[in-house]
């Protein structure tokens, strides 16, 4: 199959590669002519701009094949408006990325073409193995790009069409929020592990569990794998954790649906936490001793 | 290596089997004629008693080595003290079972023989492909009775000494604790699933993420056995939620070591909340919004 694939940062680099292996021809174009040309040493035919792929792709008569892995947000759309007046009812576009779902239904609308929103999961550790691909729209489209599919999932197994618009985007935006909570239940077990009455190898901790226990996964892994690069202090690794939007649209649509997810917000909460210098509502709560315990208020020595 | 296996429930039949398929002599005993029966029919060599298993291991020159496989608590003791006059400071003693470490210490401490806490995870569900086993106690026990870890465990990976004594089931506990708040993260996001905006195969979702996503594991593997012979609505799968011993033991430990484990507690106190019959604090605030508002107050249609 001929695919176009707009958007060459690390993500679609290994898009590429895939689909190379895999035996497809790929056109490759992004705004870094240096990404493009990074591509083109891959195998696959270099494109000038998103006009170009358009026009490299239209000696296939079933319609074009177009995967964008453009970040999430505003470049979606602007990558759409350049595409859209050489699209039609033929084409396919897949939307690869960390899109909210709610814009994946609106774009599906606004588009002539088949749009696929396809929530892809496994990171930039996932090039060889394949990742999980969690896709939402026609179904006619998938069955098209089933062989694109196979070919940068783990295989067969490694994605299916979840529903119509927006369910790929949706179930993704979960997974999403279950790996916030995973994280941070490892993250507890391991602190009261560093902090607790033993002098624990915490490696070996991890690959014990990981070999026959119950907990065992690849976050586990990667658990090992930190321990065992870092010590099992974690050295000089930083306590302030980023990211944040997928849990946060997993805890709005929660709300919106009122579902409890307790563990999914309380792994969010922590992880802005990480990101205060000093919390307001401990500053208050040390006053507060003071106001009814005449307790010392603990101050900052600047004097802040 | 000859094993004295006393204890023959699930569990202890798959710790005889494994150790008899690693070529190993075992010499079993369960208060059940029935289990022992059993194991006998496996291959291991029967014994009518606790003293009748130390008598039938008495030939083997370097110490007798037993593994119990007993219900925690007091059923440990009980075997112990039947042993106790048959061991001297050349045997091993490994309970395999689910014990709380300050048991296990204590236990270490009165006994004459050397024993090691063994904290054994995976279930029956790992009888084919071995456990996950976390150990405490002497160096030199634990280097002694390494052919019988290899057997049932995974393997050589599979086992670890984890520290001193009670280090292993102290290690099995966070396990556990961990385990609870995986389970309620899942729990969280397949709800979210079931009760939002898309009509989903939960079963496809729990496999697309297994091959490939972040979040893959062993759980979420046994979410999708339960969601394919359950049907995406689980059937008539009940919400209450039995066990909490040693998430409650993790939850106490936290509190000691004034570790905060908020996922960890609110896991615990989700499996609590599903065995109760009517929150006395919902049915509070029902009065109280009646209180403030004159919101009128929800009754049971039975006057309880």
């Amino acid at each position: 199959m001929q695919l176009g694939v707009i958007g060459l940062g690390r993500m679609g680099q290994i898009v590429v590669d895939r689909c190379l292996n895999a035996g497809h021809d790929v056109v490759a174009f992004d705004l870094s002519a240096e990404a493009t040309a990074t591509a083109a040493t891959a195998g696959a035919t270099p494109a000038e701009s998103v006009e170009d792929v358009c026009d490299r792709l239209d000696g296939s008569e079933a319609g074009k094949r177009l995967w964008l892995m453009v970040p999430a947000g505003d470049p979606v759309d602007a990558t759409l408006a350049d595409l859209e007046p050489h699209l039609d009812a033929d084409d396919v576009v897949v939307d690869g990325g960390n899109s909210r779902f709610h814009g994946s239904v609106r774009r599906a609308e606004a588009t002539d073409a088949a749009y696929l929103d396809c929530g892809t999961s496994g990171g930039p550790a996932s090039a060889e193995a394949g990742f999980s691909l969690m896709i939402g729209g026609p179904e006619w489209a998938y069955e098209e790009l089933t062989p694109v599919f196979d070919a940068i999932a783990t295989g067969p197994d490694g994605h299916d069409r979840m529903g119509p618009s927006g369910a790929g985007h949706y179930v993704k935006m979960v997974h999403n929020g279950v790996e916030y909570a995973l994280m941070q239940a490892y993250g507890e077990g391991f602190e009261l592990l560093a902090e607790g009455r033993y002098d624990l190898d915490l490696e070996s901790v991890a690959r014990t569990w990981n070999n026959g226990a119950v907990i065992r996964s690849w976050l586990l892994e990667l658990c090992a794998e930190a321990f065992r690069e870092e010590g099992s202090d974690l050295g000089d690794v930083a306590d302030h954790v980023a990211g944040g939007s997928t849990g946060t649209w997993t805890v709005e649509e929660a709300l919106e649906q009122e579902v409890p997810v307790p563990l999914i917000y309380g792994a969010l909460a922590e992880r802005f936490d990480s990101r205060n210098e000093g919390r307001f509502s401990r500053r208050l709560a040390n006053r507060l001793r003071y106001g009814f315990g005449r307790h010392e208020v603990a101050r900052d020595s600047d004097g802040e």
